[in-house]
């Protein structure tokens, strides 16, 4: 775990038993297991896996975010004295989302949700910037023309980290049209590749643990 | 003027030799001249030919958004029963915007300007939207991400049409990220091409003919 | 139903049960559910969750666009005095115009389609013209090469909203060719993303109730 | 001179003193020299390189396409039993349409001109239809949305080749827009790369020259 | 059947029973179907309605490039006094060729084949020559690179159609490189889309046509 | 100043005399002025607007980077205790490293630069790796590949942001290269646009904010 | 077999029984056969169609690339007196990797393999460099930023071939990002196409056949 | 000088004073001083700059590829015992071949110039093959379609390094058509970016100097 960052186990393109025995050797060696984008198969053959090697080990799976966690009974989880501010814009941006809340609560931060929040309605999101400003790094994700992060930079002092979501279709639809707005936005802030919820939890992850450090001095 | 659209003269890439004697001529067979992205070369020179062959027509420069109308002495301009809205993000957007206001005064429309009202500071925007409920039609022009469209879109009942503008800077920033972040809105809207001020100025003022009409039935 | 446009269910992505479950909240929260890209299972779930929970609820399901509209039995729909034309090149451009055709008659407008009038064979749309004359915004779906609404733009005082489609093959045949085509266009006109029916019917349906409102005034 | 093709001089990139170098060359060896996109410095340095090496040789400028054809005293121009038409949108296109001219000109075909009859105003197109049916084969320049050949290629039977034209602004505006169009188009032709006007009227004149065979057999 | 091009139906994207519909309207109305980019189940469906509605007209089925052509009974092809060439460079290419032979053929050119001479081994080309001398007109197809058009316009007389096929792989491999390259290519030419076999086939029928047309005067 | 954020003037695509006027009214409104990319002639204007206004202001021009930075008389600049460390490839970042540097240093951080150990000598990294230990996060600015920020990111436990910089040629030169590359990198960091030299140096700016608050509290 | 290198017959994108009678027939024209990107039905097509027809033949399946190499009882390998290093970043780069050393072994090169060295990691890369420094010429494969053929080409005396992988997601996830990196490395080397493992292993084994013949003067 | 590459000064971007300082620089480290693009301002700034601080120097300036090489005085160049082949498609590929000829000259090779046999003209090519046979390696610059290097690499044994130059216009004319076209060559071969003469002589300079060194064990 370089940085205190779990390593991941992308599940994408590999078979569930090569994803179920990464995730043995994974929790052997590291003490725990990250899996994202984990179909029902790579879900289930990790259960398996795990079940077999080490029957004591604690797994859970998040449906919506097709992340799975394992931990050895022995495990410490890291605990930080900083929270990540999570923010979404639509209900299709619940796997990156998950993926950089599993990442972040692993590597100890305090994560808060604000889901559902996007630029078409303001005032669902003006309505919910006091929980933002309590947040010490804030993970914004945001699909089709990406705007939330700017606007929601816009409204906070914490460094903001934008995701954008392929939630598009037609002509930029593939996540282009939300990461070029990201890296155009108007107010500061910093982004990720499409869809890489692991890398924006693990940045903010990062940001909080230098922040917990800081308030341990 | 096919459907009550000034026909336009681009200076740009014309001498202004050129675009003089076009305005002259535009003078002469449809009673008034509209000229975009003029620099002062051509200024002058559509001053020169026009005072030569008209003396007694009229001149007006606008040398922020470098658009020059000439109107014959007799010309007599359309009056519409219809309000356009031209809203922009940031100074940089003036050039499309005059240009748009300059159509849309053109055609008859009764035009209403608000400004500087980016998604960076979303409390100046929400401070002008009584302003803009009482548009019929409403063109939003911003660069960079692009995103004030899709915010004044989820705020307003009138049709909304986007103007992406070429102001940003590195990857997507000709226009690519505002062009196809208003592609990908999440509210409902039409777009024109990057920097078209005149087209989405000509847009508005279409419908603004149709309300005006269905107001005179 | 935010500016009169219904809340849409974009069926692709989304499992059957999820798209049924969806359309009956719609139902109960809004009176009425728009299903867009639904394919067979969808089609099924969604009148089999409605039979269920609603059953004296009227469904509606165009197999040819792939939309699916169901009313409560006491939802009252809209009627507005404003006429939306939808016009389309080729037989491949159904879907799109069929999602067109739901939202504006959704949204209350009189819609008149003039299909099969690609620019191949001029005659067959000038033959048509009298037709168009008579709406207050058009909407012109093409594919391939896109020129359809230029071509139809220059024949009518009514605004119109270009509608690109995805039919062509090679290189730019995502509807690239479409897109740009109609953001280059030598008339005035405005678009939306490539397919992008919804937003297009929406779009016209907003003109439409401007236009209705003035009629009424 | 391959295949009755004329050696072209791109005069873009070079001095003029190697283009008026080159041009003495191409008389002395060929009996003519073609010099395009000459600047009027290039033109100056063709006419006084001409005059001082062949006084006697003929020197043609052809202002407004920018094209110089030299030829020997002596130099026997071919003519071919066949017609090549040259139609354009737009005052904009008259460079490239004045390359494919001046090529198959000195290919020997007769050429004919139909200029200004863009898409926007189908009538003045239809009302030339006539002058095109007698051509062998035809060569359609177009910017912005480049639909004219498209348009074009249905109505007349003879092969038209599309010539797409750098004149938009915008997203696809140097000819990307033009040039996807054509090769999406919804009626048979063939294309050439954007301004690539020589080699339009060259591949015109190659078939001019196979009809002109055929009508010689 | 416009210009003497037959109307093709595409299979792809259409369901067996709609294209075996289709081929029987096209034969009952034109006297002929040309069915191309059609699966073994396409092509049942075609063999089936054919058989039931007018069991005596002769189908023909090409397995290699996936084409069939369905003649009435008392269709009589036509029969033109014109050559048409058609190079491949290499197997892959076989698709697109089979598809401008068919249209050509249909269209009733004499087609001769010259296949498997890529530019990786230019005596087997240069073997050929005589053969393509010979030709009226010659497309040639050429994938990955897509060099053969260029060397082979550099070889002949004749008018060329460059064919770019969609065989490489990685970076470009989706016949950009091959379409570029034939836009871009230093010997006149000029070009269809990518493996549109049908366009470069019919564009080399109608200037067949042409040339029988002189050939007859 | 937002955040902390000190407002910046670009002064490119500003005449002079804008950016001078700009410059007095920054140091007014928010006691000091911040420009970036000045020409010489920008500079002059600014040292002779602000000399003119405010003689008593502090003016400070770095050359290589093309910043002015303006101070009030009584401006109190904020001092934060923690360190923003600036990485570069080569000489050719200077212009996007000196944004950074500015801005974080008007923000208040400590800010220490490692210059010139670009990849291609890794060593030259390696010697530097402990002054690297110490910084709170790291701006990592790269050209060409853009591989820099990946394996500082690999050597650090501080967060790393990604700064692009158009310095290469060719495919990929304008930045696009070390712009995807960031986005794609194997070690965990953010990105900003490319040359966004001032965006990378604020969001390290309001890291640096957090770490100093916590260590205060 | 052509400068020494095998003739390859890629399997993606034909039928099993289609690979396994050009396998035969290569092995009857060349006495050997090399199949790249074979499925488990290619392999065990290959395997049948050899065994039935040289039973006496030679067959090695390489699963973890999926090549199928096949020798002939008499083929007598070449064997060369050079070095051929084979780099990649990870374990993802298995394939491309794999078909390299195929084709260099098959050229009679004695091939190297350094693997999972990619930069996130610098030290391990530092622990191989001896090894590498014995090697005549270098293939350097690697996916997402594609900087390790940068960092080796540092490192090294011998000439470095770069092999972009496509193992990236998001923007420039298909390769487009290591492609770029390459084309743009700030340390001399020269590339191939992604994913292009066959043409990076014959383009070493063209290198080490001319330091072969070297050698043996 | 890094693997025997002499560290060049790229004067594009940089000023004749800075240019001329680096030469002299390079002179008194290096012992030599190699400069690419060099404007005449830059090779005037050079010469003044080497007169002055080192008189005894040698300085060389070729015009056509605009490329100055200065040596000390007891500057010892290195010779190899290995020939280079230079190839180019036609006289604007002059610059990045001269690159490639300074860069290799410096590194002691042989180098062999073949121009002007682009593959227009297939037999001029075939002409020169027996001077090719005798390099050990070849650099083939080719602009437009880029072809030549596919073509080179199918007549030769030795390895081919393609280099795209960017001479075309229109769609892909900067470079990319080339570049694609030799990414995709259906011949083996690596390639460089586009215009990087530097890249491809200093690649084949470190296969010389690989073959020198076999040729003198
Ligand atoms: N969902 C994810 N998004 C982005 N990066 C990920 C994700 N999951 C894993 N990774 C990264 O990818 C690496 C694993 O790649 P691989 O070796 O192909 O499994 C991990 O070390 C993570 O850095
Ligand atoms: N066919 C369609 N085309 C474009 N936008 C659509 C379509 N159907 C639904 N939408 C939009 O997409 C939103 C639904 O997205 P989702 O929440 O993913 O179901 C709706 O509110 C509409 O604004
Ligand atoms: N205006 C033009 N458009 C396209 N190709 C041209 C043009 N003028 C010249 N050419 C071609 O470019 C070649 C000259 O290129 P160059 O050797 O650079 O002068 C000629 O042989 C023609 O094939
Ligand atoms: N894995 C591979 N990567 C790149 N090129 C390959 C590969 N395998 C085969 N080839 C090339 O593709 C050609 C075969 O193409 P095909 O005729 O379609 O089988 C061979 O001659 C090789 O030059
Ligand atoms: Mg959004
Ligand atoms: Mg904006
Ligand atoms: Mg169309
Ligand atoms: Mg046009
Ligand atoms: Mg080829
Ligand atoms: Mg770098
Ligand atoms: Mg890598
Ligand atoms: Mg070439």
């Amino acid at each position: 775990t370089r940085r205190g960052v779990p390593e991941a186990i992308l599940a994408e393109g590999k078979t569930p038993a090569e994803v179920g025995s990464l995730a043995v050797t994974a929790v052997e060696t590291a003490g725990r297991a990250l899996v994202t984008r984990a179909e029902h198969a790579h879900r289930d053959a990790v259960e398996g896996a795990v079940a077999n090697a080490h029957p004591e080990a604690d797994v859970v799976v998040d449906e919506r975010s097709r992340v799975v966690v394992v931990h050895a009974l022995d495990f410490e989880p890291p605990a930080l004295d900083a929270t990540v501010g999570l923010v979404s814009a639509g209900t299709s941006d619940a796997v990156p989302l998950g993926e950089a809340d599993a990442v972040a609560s692993e590597m100890g931060a305090d994560v808060r949700r604000v889901e559902d929040v996007g630029v078409a309605s303001i005032a669902r999101l003006l309505d919910r910037v006091d929980d933002l400003r309590a947040c010490d790094v804030v993970v914004v994700a945001a699909g089709r023309e990406g705007a939330l992060p700017t606007v929601v930079a816009g409204l906070l002092d914490a460094p903001v980290i934008g995701l954008p979501v392929s939630t598009g279709y037609g002509h930029g639809g593939e996540g282009e049209a939300a990461m070029l707005g990201m890296l155009q936005s108007c107010t500061v802030l910093s982004a990720v590749n499409v869809d890489a919820g692991f890398v924006a939890g693990a940045q903010a992850g990062l940001i909080a643990r230098r922040i917990d450090a800081a308030r341990a001095e």
